[in-house]
């Protein structure tokens, strides 16, 4: 069983792992320091490592597969930046920004490839699979949301689902392939997984709702992004479902608008309910997490896993 | 046996089999259909089934893998347009350049993501490793690339290095992983990876001279960007290494300037041997291909993997 100490102890083995792997060439180590110093959550690793769990014989693969699920996350973030044209992640300047779009691109190809070394490592066919499909999903994902851009009829079904192909996608696949991990249970691995869906689902739209704070600061990177690059996501969703036609030509202007009137933007997306109704959507998925964490048997792990829905269903940055 | 025959017809259907993998959401068909589209040589599905042929029962595998081959190869080619910025590819427009670095960056992870399920369908964990350990060194090898810009002080051995891992290192893998389809001959998968290696450094050298052309009609995409861009191949490398004081300053000046007269720089690196050099690193290249194709005991696949020599010493674009 894990203690939350005993969670913090191996979430820092894995950020070892994760040096020890990737430093080679002089750039690589550079950008290493670079992109790895920064201190993100790491919900991913921390939900495989508890879904694995149950199995301490494994240690090693433990660890190994925690490290593989951050650096895939790593390696779709940097992609992100590059696409989004990002200037800062996590409170300090992106790759692309400090590099250049070009580091971007290729860091992230060679720590995407990194993680495909020690998933070789691990050797379990079924949990290559796995990963192999969510990465697939994961890129998907961003192509469907590329493809959907200033599309202001999308439908709340197929945000839902972009939101499952980005982000939900390797939460499911840290919880299931940490399953897989430990034991023929496919109960447990059911559960677990389809709790981490919820959470990474739940943790998007509460990140969809963060671009929308008026205070920068608060978040630690720019706001307003979303709406600024005429990405249609909840809030604005549900605000322009609400409009009336003279509203809903002021929501297609100020979409992809690089300059905005925030204190506006805000306020009107505020009174056509955008961000009660997204509050309504993201308790929908919290449920759906508690739902299925409290199908899982062995409670220090049900109990973990609720601390992660509760701090998805709280995350202020 | 193959005869050239039966090998254009697999090419066709890994043709197919790639149609087959990538169409699924319109975005990705509409994107396939225009990176598909244009004919490559596709050498390195070629390699990798002349090595895999000896193996008739595992037909299936051997496609899929030649399809795994073209599609890290394709993915490589999309995230390099970014890269450089290339405004064509293999004579048309490239995906950057029609559509947005954007949709280069995903839908080359998203072809990444393809191969990489191919592969564990295919199932053989010596042949993930290999393509693991591919994808990994090419991806270190355009870091290294991009970290040597502007560095005149570069050597021989690192520009080997840089086009071994950028190009050689999948020309190897797919002959490799091929030969690992086939049966447990250790010399036999020996002398055909290494030969495929030197094909692949050869190809490469070609390729930088290439870009030196004078017309950039006969080679079908721009002409002197690799100096253009500050990169250092070896038409650069030879004069430089061969130029007095004044005459290293001018190069010095022209490297990386994006207006060049291309016919003065000709002249110059041609002058200073730069050109007549790299010939004769190509030679070396392509000798040592030779002499491991002719340790290849089956006289057909000798006699295939030679016709792939020649072309790569001869080719013309």
């Amino acid at each position: 069983m894990k203690t939350n100490n005993s969670l913090q102890k191996e979430l820092s083995l894995v950020k070892n792992l994760i040096k020890n792997e990737i430093i080679e060439e002089d750039t690589i180590s550079e950008l290493y320091n670079y992109i790895f110093k920064s201190n993100g959550k790491r919900l991913r690793a921390q939900l495989s490592l508890i879904a694995s769990s149950p199995n301490k014989r494994k240690n090693k693969s433990r660890l190994k597969l925690a490290s593989i699920i951050e650096l895939l996350h790593t390696a779709t973030l940097i992609h992100d930046d590059v696409v989004d044209e990002s200037q800062t992640r996590r409170g300090v300047k992106s790759v692309n920004n400090v590099w250049s779009n070009t580091h971007g691109v290729l860091i992230g190809d060679y720590i995407y490839s990194k993680a495909f070394i020690l998933m070789v490592q691990i050797g379990d066919i079924k949990i290559l699979k796995e990963l192999a499909n969510a990465t697939n999903d994961i890129s998907k994902g961003e192509l469907i949301q590329l493809d959907a851009l200033q599309n202001t009829s999308i439908t709340l079904s197929k945000l839902e689902n972009i939101s499952y192909y980005k982000t939900g996608r390797l939460f499911e696949a840290a919880a299931k392939s940490g399953a897989m991990l430990t034991n023929k249970d496919k109960k447990y691995e059911s559960n677990i997984s389809k709790c981490a869906k919820n959470i990474g689902i739940l943790f998007q739209i509460k990140d969809d709702l963060l671009d929308y704070s008026l205070d920068e600061k608060v978040i630690g990177k720019p706001v307003f992004q979303d709406l600024k690059e005429g990405k249609i996501t909840y809030p604005f969703y549900f605000a322009y479902k609400n409009a009336n036609k003279k509203q809903k030509n002021q929501l297609q202007t100020i979409l992809g608008k690089k300059k905005q009137n925030i204190k506006s933007a805000y306020n009107m997306i505020k009174d056509l309910n955008g961000f009660a109704e997204t509050e309504i959507l993201a308790s929908k998925y919290f449920d759906k997490a508690i739902k299925h964490a409290n199908l899982i048997k062995n409670k220090h792990i049900n109990q973990e896993v609720l601390k992660l829905v509760n701090s998805a269903l709280n995350r202020e940055k």
